[in-house]
C-alpha cells in the first residue's frame, strides 16, 4: 500500500462569504486529527499556517503533550501527536512527505462542494494496486480551500454525502470519515 | 429505512483508569455531532447528562447558536443543533425517541473495545431491510461507557479499526465514521 499523508490547510481557506482569508490553527483539531489519522496509518499530518505565531501556538499544544503533563496523562495521545508536523506552506509538507516517502506524493484535494471527480472507492482502489504511488490529501479548515487549491491537485475527491442534501461536516469529522473510507476494515 | 438516533453519553462512563465518573459536556462535541448527525440524517441527537448545571449549559450553548448571533453567522449549523436534544437520562431518551418513532428503538452499544459483535455491514444490511426497527446508537465520551452501559444494549457493535492497532480516536470521529458506514453514499 502506497504511504498516506494528510494536509490541514488555514490558508488560502474561504470564510463564510468567500473571501480568501487565513484560519486560526485550533488545538482540537491538532488532536481528533492526529488520533484519526494515526489510527489509519497516515505516515505524517501536516498542519499548514503561514503565520510563524500560530506555528508557535501549535508546537507548544503539542510540546506539552510530548514531554509534560501529557506523557504522563495518555501515552495514546502522544503517540498520535508524534505523526503531527507544522510547516509554513503546502510546498514544504510536498518536499518533507517527498524525502520521507522517496517519491513526490499524487496531491488529493477534497471539497464538501465537489460533485463529480473521484470516489473514496475508486481511491482505495488505487492506494491498494500494485505500486501505488504515495498521496497527501488536502483539507481545508473555515469554509473550505480557495479555488486556487485546486491546481495544485492530481486527483479531485468527490464530496461526502449523507442520505440526504445536507453535508455540513467539522474538518475533524471530514478527515474521520475519508480516512475510514480509504483505509478501514 | 428505519429511524436512527444518537445518544452521547456522559454517565456512566470510565475515566482512564477504568474508574466510573460523569464527564463534562463540551460544545464542541455540540457542534460536531450534530453537523455530522444531521448529514447522516439522524431523527435525534440525544445529550445525556445527569447534573442539571450541565444541562443547562448545554442549551445555552444551543440556544446561541438558534436564536442569537449563530442564526446570522450560519444557518446551517443552525438547522444541524435542532435535532440536539438534551436529556437527563438514557431512559429518557429511549422514551422520547419511542415516542417520535411510536416504536422502542433497538440499542446500539459502541466501544473502541470491543471484539466480535456486529460489524458496521451487518448493521447496514439490517437497517435497510423491509420494516427495520428504529435504532439508537450509544457512544461514550471520557475513555468510554461503563460496563453497565453494555446489559442496556441489544446490540453490540464491533470496534472500528484501521490498518493496524491503534484505535484511540475521539468520540466526534467515531461518531462521524459509524454513522458514515450505516448511511453513507
Amino acid at each position: 500500500m502506497g504511504d498516506l499523508f494528510l494536509a490541514l490547510m488555514h490558508h488560502p481557506v474561504v470564510d463564510r462569504n468567500g473571501r480568501i482569508v487565513t484560519s486560526m490553527i485550533t488545538s482540537l483539531d491538532l488532536h481528533d486529527i492526529a488520533r484519526s489519522a494515526h489510527t489509519y496509518d497516515v505516515k505524517r499530518a501536516y498542519i499548514v499556517h503561514p503565520i510563524p505565531e500560530q506555528r508557535e501556538f501549535a508546537t507548544t499544544v503539542i510540546d506539552h503533550w510530548r514531554f509534560d503533563f501529557g506523557r504522563a496523562f495518555d501515552g495514546r495521545r502522544r503517540e498520535a501527536l508524534e505523526i503531527v508536523k507544522i510547516v509554513d506552506t503546502l510546498d514544504d509538507a510536498i518536499a518533507d512527505a517527498s524525502e520521507v516517502n522517496g517519491k513526490r506524493p499524487l496531491i488529493v484535494h477534497t471539497s464538501a462542494r465537489t460533485s463529480g471527480g473521484t470516489t473514496t472507492a475508486e481511491l482505495r482502489a488505487k492506494m491498494e494496486g500494485q505500486d501505488a504511488p504515495p498521496m497527501m490529501i488536502l483539507f481545508g479548515t473555515g469554509f473550505g480551500m480557495a479555488p486556487s487549491v485546486l491546481e495544485r491537485a492530481d486527483i479531485v475527491l468527490h464530496a461526502i454525502l449523507g442520505p440526504g442534501d445536507y453535508n455540513h461536516l467539522s474538518v475533524r469529522a471530514a478527515v474521520s470519515i475519508i480516512l475510514d473510507r480509504l483505509r478501514g476494515r
